[in-house]
């Protein structure tokens, strides 16, 4: 037997882009639906035509794209009151908008008829009948969103049905039950969806359902599958559930809870291997950092870090990850903490390409040093190049490639430089091959004028630190109640254009925290570019 | 007739810590605990004593507290194969923890059973009874945690079921479902528990069950609701969904839920408005930015933008929002409206003791102050002590006790002054009525070292400054992807035994945005000295 088919409805750029924060370029749009329709979802609402200028350029930069799975869609409400359709110039750049579909959205609840459209009930529903009647009639396809579908029927259950079969009547195709407040539980989705087939069926209409649900509860994935198991077989979301107030449902979560736990069809299934891929694209295109743990799709959901675990989860995947990641294009990591055990270690380690056997006694000296470290307050989960240098060190294998004899850092109002800001500077006296070189920086902070310095001594010995650039910079006081004499630690993350490395150092002093991540970031970065030299 | 009463367990402080880059001190572990006591929680598990340094020293300095309404809780596996429970060295520092509940955690599924534990089914059950048997011999009172319920009873559930009575057949009170991998969907969720249920009443068993949920699917608040629909009574989940990989379920989203929605009592209604408050102190004690977009204690869990969207939500909130904000501690937003934001002011001021009226120029002045000030990185709604010297500059009411005419930081590996730490000395310039006054000082770290030459400084002139202390002090970043470059916020809370202010300061050099924060952190002290005094 087949798998049941449910589409899936993206609505990231419309719906989506109401996330506080969030704003796309049309150049933007177009590459967010150019991947999405590669991808293979079935609809992509690409916005409101008319509503802003944005939108109406997007759908005429789509008119040179061919999609190849997914239909556009052009998303509008209802025409207003007590005018015709077809004399509402709103509905024109609809048209102008050339999709095949259209999706027109409209009051399910009667609360909102009278308090927010400030109309009659019979004129909400002429509203509907008459929107969707007149774009049938230009030889359009037509969604029906019936916004705040649940809280309307729960109100009134008889108008709310009286919107669906004005709906149906005008020659709708689809029906969509909207969660717009994001307040329903999964038990009443799933008895509401249940009355809304029944009643189609009653009518024997063929129009099939859709879900649209929104996360203030924590509950638009649950709600989501809930409407799908009681007859919904259209899904509408956005990629890392991006949306207004808590966001929509997340596809990136929806799709593969379908597809790989429940047996249903949503996207090819040698595609869904590009979610991962999908979910990380389109958090760098709206530029948000992306959500680690988010399921599925995060760095960390396939991430072990307690020893039992690691040990176990090698011998049997199954005994501590749910699906295989690899099916959504993720990977399982392992990671270096507190609560490492061997095991993790000498996985971690092999990572690094260095083979090592339980019985070695450098297991046992490395863990012992990574938990002295963390006591000190180190970190290694978020500073794997340190880590790295830590186990060369265990094993005899880290090289010097340079040593800080002395710094200086001066902070003061009076080397004010630019701007009026407070200056720094900083000098370095470092030994490489035997010999003393001293240099001076002035920054903008005072790890900045430590940073410049230091790189100036050391690159005309090395020349590839021309190349190491910053990329992230984290300081965490630890015992923050100390007031300034805490504890703290620096996490700073390196780049060189082909791959990223990050270090940690903790001192009392920030300065000293900050220097001993710079020392290890450069060391690290020479360490691997001498590797890659030797193979 | 009486709602049902669910008791919540915290696991912030055991299972919240597995997440990846959390990572707790003693003192932010107790800070927390506190906190949670504060709110109502019925159980806080606290660690696992003996598998690491810190959580022995966390049940130790327990101790020292009394709690008002939580059970302190120890967590601990099942004793090892092979050895009697009162023989395991494993469980001597669970006893030592003292505390009156201890939950163990053993395995439901036979495949964990034999591929993790690598023991036969008959060991495992009988590790489980000879544990909890042990243990309540002791005087303690029992939690069995079933490890991969779920997995386990859908693999094998006549064994699954064996485990179960071994558990209640030694003594434990409470049953508790985990969905340990975060794999299992509502409607397994359900099913499972119900199985469960019916099994306790065949066996005229008393105990309770509790569900403990994970999210590596988006589902964890969804299941924890599903089993509580169930029967189950006690939910398992962590402040702000902190745990591994995905996490756990999260709290702030499960206790709204049961309690606004499903009408459960989870925790005295008028402390369930302490939940936002909670939420973003936990994320100040772990350090993770709090995520804006979660469920009813995000930032933008009820923002609207404006238009008709505010007019509807102003006639009436029902029309978008889901529940009233202010059960949860959380506000409405109206984002981008000058007019909302005049009156935020106006109400913000008020709590100063400061009466404004919306037509005084003064408060759009603040608005206008705010904004650029927002813009630049400050933060005030955890520094309202520089929110109320701002409010004052603009109102002509900020009395200026001092000024800092310059100063000059120095760190330096040579200035090494305790065990080989990197020292820092400062020298302050201050000016007080019209006369200058030079100090210096030394310090762990530059920004101690400035904090005690401006006392030094200061306290002829006011004396009172001697009884300021800092009580906390936080550095964030801002744009880290900038470097060492990058801006950064220095948050400095501030006490003198009988109340607690805090400041911010903001600038590209942390000396700077440090010595900032210093500054307003004295003046409002004084300010407030001036002010009891008088009164």
């Amino acid at each position: 037997m087949e798998n049941q088919n449910i589409l899936i409805y993206d609505t990231t750029l419309r719906d989506g882009t109401q996330r506080e924060g969030l704003s796309l370029s049309v150049e933007d749009k177009v590459r967010i639906a150019v991947r999405l329709d590669r991808m293979g979802v079935a609809f992509i609402e690409g916005g409101w035509a008319g509503a802003n200028p944005k939108d109406g350029e997007f759908f005429r930069r789509m008119q040179e794209y061919r999609l190849s799975s997914a239909e556009l869609v052009v998303f509008c409400s209802t025409r207003r009151a007590g005018i015709k359709a077809k004399d509402d110039p709103m509905l024109v750049p609809i048209i102008a908008a050339e999709t095949k579909w259209i999706t027109i959205f409209g009051k399910s609840w009667d609360l909102h008829v009278i308090e927010g459209l400030r109309t009659t009930l019979e004129e909400n529903l002429a509203m509907i009948s008459d929107t969707i009647a007149y774009l049938k009639s230009c030889d359009r396809r037509l969604i029906y969103d019936a916004e705040h579908w649940f809280d309307g029927y729960k109100n009134n259950p008889d108008y709310a049905l009286q919107t669906l079969k004005a709906s149906l009547d005008a020659g709708a195709e689809w029906f969509v039950l909207c969660d717009t407040n994001g307040g329903t539980l999964p038990d009443e989705v799933a008895k509401i969806t249940e009355v809304v087939n029944e009643r189609l069926r009653q009518w024997g209409s063929s129009p099939q359902i859709g879900i649209h649900t929104h996360n203030d509860a924590g509950l638009a994935v649950a709600n989501a599958i809930a409407a799908v198991q009681h007859g919904a077989t259209m899904v509408q979301g956005t990629i890392n559930g991006y949306g207004e107030r808590c966001g929509n449902a997340n596809l990136c979560t929806v799709i593969p809870n379908l597809q790989l736990k429940m047996g249903y069809d949503c996207i090819d299934a040698e595609k869904l291997a590009q979610l991962t891929e999908v979910s990380r694209q389109v958090s760098e295109i709206v530029n948000l950092a992306p959500d680690d743990h988010a399921p599925f799709v995060g760095a960390s959901a396939f991430a072990h870090k307690g020893g039992i675990h690691v040990s176990a989860v090698q011998r049997n995947p199954l005994t501590y990850e749910h699906i295989a990641p690899e099916s959504i294009g993720n990977n399982r990591r392992i990671v270096i903490s507190e609560q490492a055990g061997i095991s993790n270690v000498i996985s971690k380690v092999e990572t690094f390409g260095i083979c090592l056997r339980k019985e070695d006694p450098a297991c046992r000296q490395i863990l012992q040093m990574t938990k002295e470290l963390e006591q000190l307050g180190y970190q290694f989960e978020s500073a794997e190049a340190s880590f790295e240098l830590l186990v060369r060190e265990a094993l005899g294998d880290r090289p010097k490639f340079f040593t800080i004899s002395s710094f200086h850092v001066y902070c003061s109002t009076e080397s004010t430089h630019i701007n009026g800001l407070v200056g720094s500077q900083a000098t370095v006296k470092v030994m490489v091959n035997d010999e003393e070189h001293l240099t001076a920086a002035e920054g903008n902070g005072p790890v900045a004028a430590l940073d410049i310095a230091l790189r100036k001594a050391l690159v005309s010995f090395y020349p590839e630190i021309a190349n190491f650039y910053l990329t992230d910079y984290k300081v965490r006081i630890l015992n923050s109640d100390s007031g300034t004499n805490a504890v703290t630690r620096v996490l700073i993350e390196f780049s060189n254009g082909k791959r990223r490395w990050s270090t940690a150092g903790v001192s009392n002093n920030i300065i000293d925290a900050s220097c001993k991540a710079l020392v290890e970031g450069l060391e690290y970065g020479l360490l691997s570019a001498v590797r890659h030299t030797k193979v």
